[in-house]
């Protein structure tokens, strides 16, 4: 779908909503269908080829709007209101297309968290089963969770929530920034020696500063020995695991007790839109489980609330897109962002000046100027002072090293030439000033 | 704005989308603002009476424009992509309009943990500033907040995730189920007896069950006294306050550390939109602190990024809201469903077979018939599978209470006679089979 298709489907929707909320209170305020009643009016799979949109629009009514509780009818009388109003719906078409994102805290951040806080309650109570005088607050003080140094912040985060030690695990150049079997096995049974609990291993699939992949394969046989609870972040990564020619970047999964990635991050799927899977549901329920009054009704199962129940409205988005894309669209727009990010790559490794800084694997270019760390931060300031294109930097192995990640729908190969042509001039420019 | 003008409005606004994301690389990618730019571009109060829509929209160029990053411009190439497509836009629309909302995570849930994250991290920082030899976990393990018995269950499933012992204040119907300074004060006193450390306490305004009020003007200067963190709830009745007959309800915030209120409940700004008051910035802050290079930039004052990055526009419909009803408009919108509660309420007075269980406040009527639970747990599963009007049960004082809460927009006096005229009807026949 196009810009200017949009504005024949926009139009349109406008008014399937005008229609909608004039028209609410004729429908039944509560759904008369049982959970799962989806099931069976939805395929299995993502289509290959794209739907027609007249298809999915016409959905709306057979497989939607069953389901739908009408928050909004003059009839609705449960809970507390939820707002809604014209005005603040047009403001949300606005920061939609804008769509700019949280930074530190959303969706994959609160995957870590929750896995963790589950990981936690099953460490307890697995102790508790076999000790069960040892006072709870002993337990938590001596837990210890895991996570690479090239993780995100969030994992650190996630421990300081939760109030327990977070542990980085130091990683490599050598060994591509990805944590190693036998480093984890060390550091494991040095604690376990000082009288910790090892209890939780966050593995990364995709790192923020360089795409970095764990190595699952070797990590996850020592989590489950351990019983140590494997969540894996594949926020970014994720995505890319649709091409067969990504999935073995995936293998070790088998091991894992918990899996996040985030398809507002690169399965054109707007912010935001995170998706979670644990291995034992109840463990996860266990560890949050609340049941006020307000909150039951007639299909409650224990725990269903916690994350099922606005999943169908706030997933519009993520099936409109499956449809409308088709599995193969959606692998060409991964495949296309990937080699160009390639074709980045060699515009770097052609210019002798330059160096390449991690492995490209997807969508992400880790560079810098042969030199200090000084001129590579000039350089960055100068472009972003430039405003024509924008860069973060990471640090790998004490290096200053400049970040060029394949983000936008649009991104042609005259943008990516464009991009190199501005930071080379700059890049001379600098170099000129300063000593390299 | 009523429908009529949305559809207008609503095509505008896929055009303005639409010319955007069509020449969105003609803009420079990056802000060329500094921090606060804002403040001298806005008023700084919310009109009294509405705006008009054009100069809303010619707002968009002047005031947010200047301060946008272009997330979706082919030159971005920062951190890693954030989605946007048009399917996924529309679909959007669409969730925006059928606006259900997620429960028991989201908020004003938020709000209570983050609040309690840095209450711990306060009580632990004063602690060891008089005894530093004291280990962390051994202070943790000592802490205890507390929360109404009528809290909604977010603020217990807080303490679990802090991994803090939280006490529920018992209440009585007497006191019109709200916590009473002397019952705070005397848990206090048992609880430093037998060497825990009180901590965080979270008064509710406009509790879910009946929409009770904490004595904050009581509770706030004990709490100040024992440098207990006093976090206010107010989700649902924050947004009464604009009205200055409700005003006084607020009375004693001034003793508070930290104030939530959710403007998607009943402030007409679509979900999800939930707005914390924090005393001091640095508490919350120095709870939080990460700084990885990939998130520094040149403006980067700590801890900026954890909520303000993305308000600007996340909060672009709360803009859109008070400038389109204006203060006035907003109020008006408050006090009609404070009518409509009352009108309910002397719907029920006057049929000798109903009583009121609390206090009719803001927008929430909570009553039952004079009976049994049982004849009140079959009532209220006969309205619901009627399917006409929905409502959600509560306990109060042991018994099933029937909540009955003014949640659309668009609810008129006519819906709640016709509400009325069925709740009776059902009663009739649950009253003729039942006995009570």
């Amino acid at each position: 779908m196009d810009a200017a298709e949009f504005r024949r489907r926009g139009k349109e929707m406008v008014d399937l909503i005008a229609d909608y909320l004039e028209n609410i209170e004729q429908r039944p305020v509560y759904p008369d269908v049982e959970p799962g009643y989806l099931r069976s009016l939805i395929p299995e799979e993502a289509p290959e080829e794209p739907d027609t949109y007249e298809d999915v629009v016409k959905d709306i009514e057979r497989v939607i709007m069953p389901g739908v509780t009408h928050w909004h009818s003059p009839y609705f009388y449960a809970y507390f209101p939820t707002a809604n109003s014209f005005p603040a719906m047009l403001a949300d078409m606005l920061s939609g297309a804008i769509g700019c994102i949280g930074f530190s805290w959303g969706t994959a951040s609160e995957a870590t968290l929750v896995a963790l806080l589950a990981a936690r309650s099953r460490a307890v109570r697995m102790i508790l089963a076999s000790d069960p005088q040892r006072p709870e607050t002993g337990i938590t003080s001596k837990l210890v969770a895991y996570s690479s140094d090239q993780a995100h912040c969030s994992v650190e985060r996630a421990g300081m929530i939760a109030g327990v030690r977070m542990k980085k695990i130091p990683t490599e150049q050598s060994d591509k920034y990805a944590v190693q079997g036998e480093t984890l096995r060390r550091m494991i049974q040095e604690d376990k020696a000082a009288g910790l609990i090892p209890f939780y291993f966050c593995a990364t699939l995709g790192t923020t500063p360089s795409c970095a992949f764990d190595h699952i394969t070797e990590l996850g046989p020592i989590c489950n020995a351990e019983k140590i609870w494997m969540h894996i972040d594949a926020a970014y990564a994720g995505s890319s695991f649709i091409c067969p020619e990504f999935r073995p970047l995936l293998n070790g999964i088998e091991f894992a007790d918990s899996f996040n990635f985030n398809p507002h991050k690169w399965l054109l799927v707007n912010f935001d839109c995170s998706t979670m899977w644990v291995r034992k549901r109840s463990d996860l329920i266990g560890a949050f489980k609340m049941d006020p009054l307000y909150l039951k009704h007639d299909h409650q199962e224990s725990g269903r609330y916690f994350y099922t129940d606005n999943s169908l409205f706030r997933s519009l988005k993520m099936w409109f897109v499956f449809r409308m894309y088709g599995l193969k669209g959606l692998q060409d727009y991964i495949r296309k962002h990937v080699e160009l990010a390639k074709e980045f790559e060699s515009l770097v490794r052609a210019d002798q000046r330059f160096e390449i800084s991690a492995d490209v694997v997807l969508g992400l270019v880790c560079f810098r100027l042969k030199g200090s760390n000084e001129v590579n931060e000039t350089l960055l300031k100068r472009i972003n002072n430039g405003r024509k294109i924008h860069l973060v930097p990471c640090q790998l192995s004490g290096q200053f090293v400049l970040r060029f990640a394949v983000c936008a729908r649009t991104t042609e190969s005259r943008h990516i030439r464009e991009a190199w042509r501005l930071i080379t001039q700059l890049a001379e420019e600098v170099m000129q000033e300063l000593p390299h």
